[in-house]
């Protein structure tokens, strides 16, 4: 606490110092007289955080295992609602059923050459006061996975995503009627078992490599803060790519009245039987793998010769699930704002945890849950927000993003109406500033990063994010870190309740967080996810916490002040005419690599290459790539860049922020800049995919999380679908045309 | 057999089937009816070629321990003479009597936190028939380690070369009074005790960690290849890089008479003991490290969490050794050329091994063997070489090329003035061929492998070869081994019996063998490098023992019988112009990464973005690089390059053919060619390192092995030391000059 208020001193006396160079820059979305205010409005707020009841709540809401479904759960639930309405917000919780399996019955063997039983079970450890709690624990499973008794052949399939069914390929090995394993990493769980189906395996194992999560690391908990040989990874494998939430309710809420499919006909669930391991129940399965030696890069850090099978291994699967509905408890607050409050900010964490889920969700929830409380301490002196703002906890995210995408979709129509931001945030820990989301918000990002200072360090947590890339960035990244305004954030994938908002109702969103010097993806789902590893390893003073607070704090409060909203569109073409020029590429490597292979196919390369005692297969040859039109979307880029342009143009003109200074004018502006993420959907959605209708971000179909950016364009690239990708360029040209004709909208606006 | 066959028939059929097309291309050195007769006389050669004798030589020679001063060593150097003279070879055995220092005392032992001692022992296994020959055996050792009795903490430094040491001064760690504990790998070994005293170090262990050999790449003896948990890996750590042969005797050969210098005063010695140990005397050790935990590029495959210490973790080395002088013995074998019998064709192998060595080094020598028998089966009916074979089997290699360096240096003016090429091999396996050397022979080496039929395939070792590079190699090695018309050689660092031959008397030197599908690295330098092993894993068939006798045998013969020496130079401008490119890029890259740097230092982006944690040293700047005057390199290598041209194009002249049908023009012709190489050493050496005279290759002050190409110039760049790259621009530059100017010479004989 001493050192960071020792930094912001001296930052801020410098800035009284330096005279006129060190004025505050203006705000985006601010006179500069509202933004003076606005800083001292923030000044106010950061001197009402506190860490200790930040540190008090952490432990309260972690101190059971609260799944959604749980007893604990409902608690923390209503603890939340009731903090919230002991702060003066309206606050309400909303309830969804969801489908939501748990196991009745877990086994897995080995039934040859010799006979093992995993025990699927994470031990108690003295060091850790909740790991314990055995009545209430979940034990380690994925959600959605499919019932099943299954034997079969073991295959070792390494991260099993489509280029490792490749390799084994050209090894002759079929999957087809046999159990794979796959190690965890790579890419998102649920991708695993989607791959394994379509190769025709009939049943899943996934563990956690100590290569990848465990004792190469570091020290295992716990000694050190890794994941250690009995730690197994429960999550998610739901086909979340296709569409997340109740897999019951696709495109609606989930309320009690909903119209519910069969489970049978529930498309996210797996087509196999899948059971997640620790790494001392997989070593004697992989021990006892014979086949080919596996290739270099899928070797883990066991110590054994890593081999791929099949062979004389077989393994014997057999799960059940209770399929029952389970209550979702979403906890919404709001505060009603002054000026629009049909204009919503939402500012959302999750609160549903696997087990104790000390670091994921509840540390970025209690930063939310001391945001809310800054916030209401403002109000005592009467402030109020021009805007409404909405916070929300989310039940169920770690099954599927239950609670906010069922939320998202019961509100549908008025979230499209209302909401002008989506600020997320999940689990957080010491170190960097991370950030996600719509490019339209990268330069408001970028300001308030830079009023945000470090705890460690006495720098603003801008500076340390811009440094951290010249350190680590390739010699690309490290120039722009130097040379561009703003640090470039990341697009958006999957993998926390942002997804809907962003990628289903075209809402623009924010992902942040801190993170990368505590020690917390050792524990990552599993029972030791707890208060005591927390303050050992993550983040032990919660002087991040408080920094996520105001920075999570400064974008709502921001957005919920702003004369009007404070988008940027620079920033936004500058990133798609990144993206254009890569999915571009991508067809011209993916032409060239068709053409190479094909090449060496014909040129006889491999035969004459081929170890003979390896008893390789040479890959097939597949039809040449055809060279592909894209010049409408080159054009659509070219007008939306213009379009970019000419907004920031217009705002920088002094008459402009004359008239801004009209409500009827900031009211219209909003109301056309609302609508800017809005015109990057396409209603009828992705191919194959119509839940996910932004066409600028999606979540990769075989990535999981992972963000494929144009996704359409993208994907259709990547499988070698040339029609579609045709199809794709045009969609997505009209898109970006769209964006641009709103943009001028809001332009027209400030510069008649 | 039947395979080889079947395939030589099929392009013997395909040639005569195709008419012109198929003509058998001109043989570089040979007037075409010239050529046609060595086509026929090594059509010859390769139908006396027996793969039984090959098998049965290895088992002879392999059957009991025959390292350098062994009882087998001198009856296997006996057997050898016996066969040479059996074919009616002028042979006799030249001894030279070199140092040799053989363990008395070998102590390993933890003596903190708790007590282990090293086993320090390589088991007997029933399913290899000679590991069990314990009392001919020599213990795992390292030769030319100093005797020591040291205690200290014990630091990991991942593979001891020079960067790892900046990553400890990063992380503040100092070894000095310390001992080290380095993996094998990413250098040669000797590099690693040098580096570690250039610090400070008292005492350094080298292990065989399982990543880089052991169970990570297969499974391990005798059920696989690879190395087993005890298996250690002997070897010389003389500092080499600063000359090879006996310690006591640099630049002159270890005669009876010779001076030697004082073992107090020999260089080459470590300058602190080291021990090789296996992984299983290894792990305890670095299990019970603590410190910072190592970087990632630093974790092997033990299952542990490396740390690099210091800590409470101390150890015990004492070694002991009998410094005593042993007598090495080359067998060398002549047949005395008919018409330029000073003219020496000189063809190598080594017979002394660390203790069995079936692969290394006896599937290299029996290919020799062959070859020399199958040579003297041509000589009964009555043909002769122009020019004089010599077969050198070089006791000592192992030790540190002591055989060969003390033969070449007793030999050396004789050796400048008569011998026209040294062509060497050591082991042998299944797989791709394998080619080092002197550019001038580029041209004549890819001739070589067009005519060398692939065992396991039908096609030629050098379509096997180009077409390996088109399947491993990056676009720019794919891109030239489809458009240049020869596959490129490497150049030659050290590591075999060539390195006196090229770098230090200015010979024109190959090294070629096969491997890369036979298993053989798993057992290098230890006792399981037996017969068993190789006739399981690497060439059960000892087909490819018969196709480098073909090779090797090709090389021999042609130049053996060569009109003139069928040089090119095409080849070595093209390559010494990359040599060239590459050392100004590296001085361009150093100046830019010596300013990013300092750049970093300036601006702080360390301390901002260090975490507080981890207790890193910011680096300290250093001064600016200059830009360097390449002037004076471009210029000669111009010169060399125009050289180059005109050689090959007269070459190609009509009227030269004629006129080299003259005996007279043809040995003038040959002594300028012999010149070439010879004009590219500088009596004055490398600085630092006289013996190193050649300036286009050399091995790595810091790499051991590794080679070094221009090394006056690159290692000057390397290490920072601007005002000596400029000087040795300028004498690199003259012996471009000076090698131009003796392709002149050569060209004026043919155009004149």
């Amino acid at each position: 606490m001493m050192k960071f208020t020792l930094a912001l001193f001296l930052v801020l006396s410098a800035a009284a110092q330096n005279g006129p160079v060190a004025q505050p820059r203006p705000l985006q979305g601010f006179s500069s007289e509202s933004a003076d205010r606005q800083r001292m409005l923030e000044k106010q707020f950061d001197s009402f955080l506190k860490k200790d009841e930040v540190r008090d709540w952490m432990k309260r809401l972690s101190a059971r295992p609260h799944h959604l479904g749980s007893p604990y759960g409902k608690e923390n639930a209503d603890f939340i609602a009731s903090l919230f309405r002991s702060w003066g917000y309206e606050t309400q919780i909303e309830r969804f059923d969801v489908l939501f399996p748990t196991p009745k019955t877990r086994l897995l063997e080995m039934t040859s050459p010799e006979k093992f039983t995993a025990k699927l079970e994470e031990p108690t450890l003295k060091e850790d006061a909740t790991s314990g709690q055995k009545s209430e624990q979940l034990p380690t499973y994925n959600a959605y996975s499919i019932n099943g008794d299954v034997t079969g052949q073991l295959v070792y399939v390494n991260y099993g995503v489509p280029e490792d069914y490749e390799v084994l390929e050209r090894r002759g090995i079929d999957v087809k009627g046999k159990i794979v394993i796959a190690r965890y990493g790579g890419s998102w769980r649920g991708i695993k078992p989607k791959v394994a189906a379509e190769h025709g395996a009939i049943g899943c194992i996934i563990y956690s490599d100590p290569r990848d999560d465990g004792y190469f690391a570091g020290d295992i908990y716990p000694k050190g803060a890794w994941r250690n040989e009995n730690g197994a990874q429960r999550g998610s494998v739901a086909d979340m790519p296709l569409y997340p939430g109740d897999p019951l309710t696709p495109g609606v809420g989930a309320t009690a009245n909903a119209k519910r499919l069969d489970i049978k006909d529930a498309q996210t669930l797996t087509k196999i039987p899948v059971l997640p391991i620790s790494y001392s129940d997989a070593l004697p399965l992989l021990r006892s793998l014979d086949g080919p030696t596996a290739p270099a890069a899928w070797r883990g850090a066991l110590p054994i010769t890593y081999h791929i099978g099949p062979g004389k291994t077989t393994v014997h699967l057999k799960l059940e699930f209770d399929f029952k509905l389970a209550p979702a408890y979403d906890v919404i607050a709001r505060l009603r704002g002054s000026e629009r409050p049909d204009e919503w900010v939402i500012r959302g964490n999750h609160h549903d945890a696997w087990v104790n889920g000390a670091g994921d969700p509840v540390s970025g929830l209690v930063a939310l849950l001391e945001e809310a409380r800054a916030t209401s301490e403002l109000m005592k002196s009467g402030w109020r927000p021009k805007r409404t703002i909405i916070y929300c906890a989310w039940d169920g995210e770690e099954p599927g993003l239950l609670g906010s995408t069922e939320w998202a979709e019961a509100h549908a129509q008025e979230l499209q109406q209302k909401a002008v931001i989506y600020v997320n945030s999940d689990g957080n820990s010491r170190g960097y500033l991370s950030v996600g989301g719509s490019h339209t918000l990268e330069r408001f990002m970028n300001d308030v990063a830079r009023d945000v200072i470090d705890p460690e360090k006495e720098v603003s947590v801008a500076e340390r994010w811009r440094a951290r890339r010249i350190l680590n960035g390739n010699a690309d990244m490290r120039r722009e870190a130097r040379e561009r305004a703003d640090v470039r954030i990341d697009p958006l994938g999957s993998g926390s309740d942002y997804t809907p908002f962003l990628q289903h109702l075209g809402i623009a969103t924010l992902n942040v967080g801190y993170g990368g010097e505590g020690e917390t993806s050792g524990v990552y789902h599993s029972i030791y996810d707890s208060f005591d590893h927390y303050v050992r390893f993550a983040d032990p003073t919660f002087d991040y916490a408080l920094t996520l607070s105001k920075t999570g704090g400064r974008a709502v409060l921001r957005f919920a002040n702003g004369d009007y909203l404070p988008l940027n569109f620079g920033n936004l073409s500058d990133t798609v005419s990144q993206y254009v020029k890569e999915v571009m590429k991508l067809a011209t490597d993916e032409r060239d690599a068709i053409a190479e292979r094909n090449r060496r196919i014909n040129e006889k390369t491999f035969e004459i290459v081929d170890d003979p005692v390896r008893n390789l297969v040479v890959p097939k040859p597949e039809p040449p790539a055809p060279f592909i039109n894209f010049a409408p979307l080159e054009n659509a880029l070219s007008r939306l860049e213009e379009s970019c342009r000419n907004y920031d143009n217009a705002m920088r003109d002094a008459a402009a922020a004359v008239r801004l200074q009209s409500r009827d004018l900031q009211q219209a502006l909003d109301d056309a800049l609302r609508q800017v993420e809005l015109a990057m959907i396409n209603e009828r959605g992705l191919p194959r995919r119509p839940w996910f209708t932004h066409q600028i971000y999606a979540p990769g179909f075989y990535t999981g999380y992972g963000v494929k950016t144009l996704p359409g364009i993208r994907e259709a690239i990547e499988q070698h679908n040339w029609n579609e990708a045709s199809e794709q360029i045009v969609v997505v040209a009209n898109t970006l045309e769209r964006t641009a004709a709103q943009i001028d909208r809001a332009r027209a606006l400030i510069s008649k």
